[in-house]
């Protein structure tokens, strides 16, 4: 089994991701795709009228601001637009895909993380009205029943929380917790850079293989900006069971065989 | 097993829908929601600078004019904000919730319709890039599936053509499509009036009963606008098994209790 993650930025190659998940479903491997959607959230909460917030957090790191407001926009481009037409696009492969998010069935239960500690003008403040969470349970029954069926599940970066309250997660931190939640063998994050990179964005500098126990070394010391959840989802992924973490390049003509074929970071 | 049909010109009360799905839930009655969403996806449409497209259809009906950008807004509103929405409202309801949208695993397959004869300015005109559909197969084994597994599915009105194309397919037709395909013991359709009204919109002369025998013929003679939709999905699904259909109104504050206490228009 193998679950991919593809998506989020824009710049990624998705005909191509799903050609390729079309040829590993008809070789007979059980797979599921997780996306993302921040870039095209952006673009329509711009059009509608609520553009999006990005804060800086106490620690450093930017991030959006997900209000109720920004929430229902990203669950309407996320979960709406581009599940179900990447839905469309697999089926007219001859995929029997199924788009999920994680509210569905409570496919994906996560804290919810109510309020940002960020910085602002210099200064440390609250900001309440948070939207988003972090995964801790992935109802790994409903997706077993549907892959046992043939189907092939789609799943949108959408929570509920224990509260039951819509949440928005990162995409990457999804593959990874759905990856050991199945026990898969492979879990496949692409992204539009070829893989973690020692010196970034040098791309000559990539950094082909990391042993598990390097994984969190590796993190500290080399990933910058998204890569650094990639890599967090990567190294949850492996020390609860996950075989092999491929962070392969999305923007190839066959950016999944080109991953299985070894090229990227290879984790584990 | 009940199908209900409620939602789509943003008049009914939803919360108190979700709360009676809730109720026959607890009391072990299987339910499947479906829903609809045209007037959200209208004000969606404005704000996108699409605004939408009614036109009249040579048989004298009017009828939204579904070209592939308004057809990926009504996804994005439909089985993005309005299906997951109502997800989030089932779930904090102790409700299984799970949503889908006839793309997902070909829940429903349609015919596609890829124009229109209009009339406009006087004159007939064939309108092409029409994205819509009449529905030929619904997926009855997903359903069963997830019911049988304890998840309430909530169904958002879009189906997949013969040649894997998203359309746009009418709400009322796809909950009478579902009561037929599950032999459903009750078809529930909620409207924002008592029922059918022999002298339309004098709400006093609700027909509180028509046995199937006669239904075409009251669809003919006193069916107006939407509820000839309506009447029409009573009239198929009665047809093809289900027991008894209701067209309720949504507006009450117990709209499923009401109906199923035999308020409203029962067919069959």
């Amino acid at each position: 089994m193998i679950v991919v993650k593809a998506g989020g930025n824009g710049s990624l190659n998705m005909e191509a991701v799903c050609a390729d998940v079309a040829s590993l479903v008809q070789q007979g491997e059980q797979v599921v795709l997780v996306h993302g959607g921040s870039h095209e959230t952006n673009v329509v909460s711009e059009k509608l009228g609520h553009p999006p917030r990005f804060v800086t957090s106490a620690s450093g790191h930017s991030s959006r601001y997900t209000d109720r407001e920004t929430l229902e926009i990203f669950a309407m481009v996320v979960a709406g637009r581009i599940n179900k037409l990447l839905v469309e696009r697999l089926q007219r492969l001859g995929v029997n895909a199924i788009g999920l998010s994680g509210l569905d069935g409570r496919l994906l239960e996560a804290k919810h993380k109510p309020a940002l500690r960020i910085v602002e003008d210099g200064k440390q403040k609250i900001l309440r009205g948070e939207c988003s969470g972090i995964i801790e349970r992935v109802n790994a029954g409903l997706l077993s029943t549907l892959l046992a069926a043939g189907y092939v599940p789609v799943v949108a970066p959408l929570a509920i929380s224990h509260e039951s309250q819509a949440l928005n997660v990162d995409g990457d931190r999804v593959a990874a917790a759905i990856g050991t939640a199945l026990k898969a063998d492979k879990v496949i994050i692409l992204s539009n850079v070829p893989g973690l990179l020692r010196d970034f964005p040098d791309e000559s500098t990539l950094i082909a293989h990391i042993p598990l126990a390097q994984a969190q070394d590796h993190l500290d010391r080399y990933a910058q900006g998204r890569m650094k959840r990639k890599m967090l989802g990567a190294v949850e992924a492996l020390q609860d069971g996950v075989e092999q973490v491929i962070i392969g390049d999305g923007r190839v003509a066959q950016p999944l065989q080109w991953a299985l074929a070894g090229h990227g970071t290879v984790i584990g």
